[in-house]
């Protein structure tokens, strides 16, 4: 039986790449040794180091003013390290509120300054992205924080606001899939296993204007300073999670680049909402459609009994990882780059009989 | 030709977890999906982390009353992390120095609290261990921090020094080669690529009863507490990393547990320090005799340009990662648990050869 793999992440990596790793990353080279047995300071693994955050830059078209860090410690250590490293004693810093992943980034922060919400769809469940009021931005504000992609309620911001402060954006769930704007970011980070690959390790994406203003005093594991100086090396790094990242990289350079990967997103996500769309209620979005993410299709059934009896059916035919997060429930269909056009009209197929049998 | 791979860490896994990881992590568990392409919430992968730390708590015999996390970061950050939880404003912390790992451990520390040096080798460059001045410890000593072994310098501590308050152990470079005395310590920690699995995860062990004195004022992504309360899943984890690791302790587990690995470690060690021992002076340890690791040997030959010759021979006959540390030259012989004995037995002839050519 197939599996069909829609897991919020860690989510599926291209069958290529999977294939290109167990052939190739057990005798990494000819060298006789695992890419996972080398030595970061070895040629060869430096090789494969400086090629992914060349691939990252080319793939993202980075503008040569912006350093590519390669951390550990997922999106969550960034949460910290953001306002250990950009906001001062004397500094607030700006949330826009989108969803979870917004308040535990504000939240971390919380522990190491003062910060403030500029914009939140709370109240609307988080069903749309709120206007960013950049009036409001207060004085001596450090940066402005938001999330691009929110996996639970599958949202999306489409163009991101042009403030006069730093502005820095949690791309976790939806890096890789369009171009960014880089006049309008001035810091982009993102955990790779989404669309970026496995887990354990994070790209980090930085303006050099801002990060000379990064803190010194923070210590070398947490300065973005001393992880830039040493070009992600200052510590043992996750070799084979960026290894994997790379091999991502040359996959989409070969499927299409940016532009294949947002023609790819946006194709996907169309053949979900308009089954969506065209249910008849059957199946109701849960965001704004204005708002809606090519990423995440996070929609319900008519009742919890019909949802119920969707994720059992579902599951007997191989679709996994189609459960709502637990803190919402429903339903959700997580699209990354990685998932097949094929997986996604077999879950089409699947929404339509569902439908035919139940409505 | 076969490749003897001596590197200091990433280094050796063992050939059986390879080939393991070759035949089962693209499908794992037959259940169509990559282990990486797992989420790290789903009951297959969490049966692999929590086996993991069930396997290290067996191999370790960690006392009940101790955590077992599994966190990211490397060594570097828990160098951090022990003192943003353990050091309060009103405290010190004494470190032990060893080595540039120590030295690193307390530079980081220096950031968020007041350290001193209870005792040091420096000035003899780190060929030894000092004797630690227990009585000598400072009022208000939150911990004592010291490196067991020591891969720039090749010395290791052979036994702890139980002292009154809480002992934190580096033991990156030998966790899981002996048993450990966990009546004297309160804190393990290690970076896994060494003895542990590949770059990526760090072990942390570590007393209930000293977990409850963490601080409450660091953020989630930095919280001993946090990260225990969540099993160490509070956000995602390495869960490659973690698998690896888990495999490590399987082969442990079948070829002898913590006793065959003690006696491996020391079998390895012996047949290259009798080398240098017999040499008639060619060979000279860099350690003094009663501080010598068993995982890292170092040493010189007569000149420098000998070290030169020897290094470049090595490496036309396949071996890989004999030079000494950049900070301090030499050779140096990596020989942690996945370094088969007959790779160490081809190293000592060759040594024995390039003797006979030179001497």
């Amino acid at each position: 039986m197939t599996t069909y793999n829609f897991n919020p992440g860690p989510s599926p990596l291209p069958k290529e790449v999977l294939d290109h790793v167990q052939k190739n990353m057990f005798n990494f080279e000819q060298s006789g040794m695992g890419l996972m047995e080398l030595s970061h300071r070895s040629a060869l693994y430096e090789q494969v180091h400086n090629q992914t955050i060349s691939d990252l830059k080319d793939i993202l078209r980075v503008p040569d003013d912006f350093s590519i860090l390669l951390l550990q410690g997922g999106a969550s250590l960034q949460f910290s390290m953001i306002a250990l490293n950009f906001l001062g004693d004397d500094q607030k810093a700006a949330y826009v509120m989108t969803g979870s992943w917004s308040e535990k980034a504000k939240k971390e922060a919380d522990f190491y300054g003062e910060t403030y919400v500029l914009a939140t769809t709370k109240e609307n469940q988080y069903k749309s992205i709120p206007d960013v009021p950049l009036q409001d931005i207060q004085n001596n504000t450090a940066y402005l924080h938001f999330t691009s992609n929110n996996t639970i309620f599958g949202t999306q911001i489409r163009s991101f606001p042009d403030a006069d402060v730093p502005v820095i954006v949690d791309m976790s769930s939806d890096i890789l899939s369009k171009p960014v704007d880089w006049n309008t970011v001035d810091l982009a980070y993102a955990g790779a296993q989404k669309n970026a690959g496995m887990s354990g390790v994070t790209v980090v994406i930085i303006r050099n204007s801002l990060l000379e203003k990064a803190s010194d005093k923070v210590s070398p594991s947490l300065s973005y300073k001393q992880h830039a100086k040493s070009n992600s090396l200052y510590n043992t790094p996750p070799t084979a999670a960026i290894y994997m990242t790379g091999l991502v990289c040359d996959w989409i350079k070969q499927n299409g680049a940016i532009e294949g990967m947002t023609e790819r997103a946006s194709h996907k996500a169309g053949l979900l909402y308009d089954e969506i769309d065209g249910s008849d209620g059957f199946y109701t979005g849960h965001a704004e459609t204005e708002a809606r993410s090519f990423m995440n299709v996070t929609f319900n059934l008519p009742t919890e009994e019909l949802e119920k009896k969707f994720l059992a059916q579902a599951k007997e035919k191989g679709f996994v990882g189609l459960n709502g997060h637990r803190s919402v429930g429903g339903c959700r269909a997580s699209i990354y780059n990685a998932v097949p056009v094929s997986h996604v009209e077999a879950l089409v197929s699947f929404m339509k009989a569902f439908r035919s049998d139940n409505q």
